[in-house]
């Protein structure tokens, strides 16, 4: 049981950034306790669209977790008085009671504490499932984020040797469906509440309006771009909680990819464009060979472009 | 050649039920013989909503097949003269003659038994390909199965070993495309031949108007869920003939699962979710750890809610 | 470096043809010299149907080009004056300064050279990638094709062992957006630029009008079939350098499939349709095991059969 085990609390961090973490654990397991608070809010998605959003800790995607395989997650859920409606989380991550999703449901003003083993190493996501169409419209509209269950040795390469990385960003994409109005222009909305039923009427094209990386179109590129020096290995950790993405990283390559984002399997190599299944989390490890600017898309061009699904990263060194 | 083989007739059964096979072959290669029946039918695949559907044997999808690596399966096709369409089965686990398309062109009235040799070990689709239009037509009204060809010694791990499953379940994923009038009722249609142009023009749009489960929305939902124990390894086969899909099992993982279907590959470990590219069947292991009830989706969660790609599980034990 | 390597002028020829190449490298790294020139222009991707097109060599997919992990490929891209806009090229298989997109931008009436190492093995896409909405546009248009990095001594199969092809086809699958008017009609324009708009309107539906092999609709098909021999081992080569899509051999398989195109990775064995994300090139071997008409499609039938995506193989022999 996790009783006995040692406790450590993990501070979680904005997106694309990781929580602090050791890459080999240097102890047996532990439980990693992590708090996710959940507000509803609104957000500028792009330039002069204000969109209602669901978020785990005020963020889309919600937070990184990270954990070794062996560890306890414990997971405290709230949902403050603010909010407008019920939660929960569903982990990948996670055996039995749909993920936690079953011991999680929480209305405003409430909080709950879940707990459950990482028992699968590799990259999952974690989601609100809150029942019947509340699951795709609370997925949709931002409520989703992921965890890194790394081996307790750390990351082996194509043929089982260590391999560690010196920097991690985690890059959420998310497809967003605002409907739009006679005159095409985005409709907006005095609340949440009142913006369910033409979200729901957007998404039942299978259309998304936005697709976009970290909760906005641009929130990844220009000033806001990642960074990196040549020489480094650099882990990107890429989910999508409902539709299938494929990343790309513009004058680099995934030297490493584990599909399906599980770190026992072997990873892939030399990959110009991975694929991520909606419902998914997948990770690839480059090594920056030159210095300058670096893009990162999801490699439909109309969707990086038109849509959003683009970042950024920018590398010093020579 | 296959005259001199023992023959075993399979009595084929409706999903996501298979028919009585043993893992590991008992004896030499024989040849399987099998029937299809093709029904031409009006079928409910959500509330009130009547499409005329194709099928083999009646239902969407059309009966799981089972055989071994080198064993002959000897598909006998009826085309009753209740029918109003020519019809054919392509097996893409056979080589040749456009998998059987070639040879099994019948109109009502008419049967014709083929025979291949199935040379590949894997899960496989068949389903009818009478040429032009017809074939998206014929396929996306469910005319469409598939046939698994274990190894003769059974399934391995990751690590080469052998392993069994306790439980195996047929999921056929069938996008739809019934066509909406201009006061969003779904049309429908006094025979077959009346909802062609309807459903082509709606097809051509690329979006389905139902993603559904062995036919129906809620077919595998509710009093209609699977049914397994705890400690027990399921093998989840999932067909989807025609559009891609990303099955997940809420609550479980795919332990072990067979990209693109192949059983001499090695399996992939621990995934959260995996991929069927449109014109593919694949197969995944889990084995259950907890009681309860278990959801089994489409993760792209808008297909899986509102257009109907869901099913249950229900597991028993402690 | 490269300067003091020997150096090969490789002729590049339409597709689905590879220009002359050796499996096995037969000597120590090169330069391989290619020349690329743009072309905008009106072409007929479908009966009736006139499109502007942007192209590498005049063809939708540019061409195929070959070398060894190693060799250097030195590109000269040029910029006829009698085209409209600017372009670049950005090839997947190179590293750094935007796959060379940022050292290649050439606007009409003006050329560039630009050299960069293969050092990954596998086939990857190339493309225009001149900043902007310009991205999706020209790629969308047309403007990509591929390059085949094989490894110094040649494939290998799934157990390591050498694997020799007879043949080798490049099929570049394109989706195009071309407007139709109120009245349902396909609409043309005078040239590319008052194309412009109307095209990215419909790309930003993301629904193509047209996916095609080869640049049209029967490009591949009838009297222009690829042609085999019961026997041989054919290599085909498929890229898509924008939108996902998923390969099928009727009466064939996939013996081995390089996922995600990579050479130095273990293949995939015995597929009945493999996968090509969006901004990918992957590669499956077949050995051709009877005589007679092969079909070759994108499994969603409907993109297959409503809107271009099939070819035929014929095949000779007994
Ligand atoms: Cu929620
Ligand atoms: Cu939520
Ligand atoms: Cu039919
Ligand atoms: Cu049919
Ligand atoms: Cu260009
Ligand atoms: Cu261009
Ligand atoms: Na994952
Ligand atoms: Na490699
Ligand atoms: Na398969
Ligand atoms: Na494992
Ligand atoms: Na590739
Ligand atoms: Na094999
Ligand atoms: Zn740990
Ligand atoms: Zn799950
Ligand atoms: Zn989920
Ligand atoms: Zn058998
Ligand atoms: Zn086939
Ligand atoms: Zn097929
Ligand atoms: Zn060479
Ligand atoms: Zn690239
Ligand atoms: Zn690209």
């Amino acid at each position: 049981g996790a009783e006995a085990l040692p406790r450590e609390k993990q501070v979680l961090v904005p997106p694309p950034a990781l929580p602090e973490h050791l890459q080999v654990a240097a102890t047996e397991a532990k439980v990693v306790e992590v708090e996710l608070v959940i507000e509803e809010k609104q957000q500028e998605i792009a330039p002069g669209v204000n969109a209602w959003v669901m978020t785990f800790n005020g963020t889309v995607p919600g937070p990184m977790i990270v954990a070794h395989e062996g560890d306890y997650v414990e997971v405290t859920l709230k949902n403050p008085s603010t909010n407008q409606f019920v939660h929960n989380v569903d982990f990948h991550a996670a055996t039995g009671g749909m993920g936690g999703g079953e011991l999680t449901m929480v209305s405003p003003g409430q909080s709950v504490t879940m707990r459950f083993k990482a028992t699968k190493a590799g990259v999952f996501v974690y989601h609100c499932a809150p029942g019947g169409s509340m699951i795709p419209w609370h997925v949709a509209s931002g409520m989703n984020g992921a965890i890194m269950v790394l081996p307790r040795d750390g990351l082996k390469d194509e043929n089982g040797e260590p391999v560690r990385y010196d920097r991690a960003f985690y890059i959420g994409e998310q497809d967003l469906y605002v409907l739009s109005d006679a005159s095409g222009r985005y409709k907006s909305y005095p609340n949440l509440a009142a913006s369910m039923a033409d979200t729901m009427q957007q998404m039942r094209t299978l259309k998304p309006s936005h697709i976009v990386f970290n909760g906005a179109k641009g929130a990844l590129t220009g000033p806001n771009a990642m960074e990196a020096r040549v020489g480094e290995k650099v882990l990107f950790i890429h989910s999508q909680a409902n539709r299938d993405t494929r990343p790309h990283l513009i004058g680099g390559h995934g030297d490493l990819v584990w599909a399906g984002g599980s770190f026992n399997d072997q990873p892939m190599t030399d990959q110009e464009t991975w694929f991520v299944p909606g419902g998914a989390a997948v990770a690839a490890l480059y090594e920056f060979q030159q210095p300058g600017l670096h893009a990162y898309v999801n490699h439909n061009l109309i969707e990086a472009i038109e849509f959003g699904a683009a970042a950024h990263i920018q590398v010093e060194g020579e």
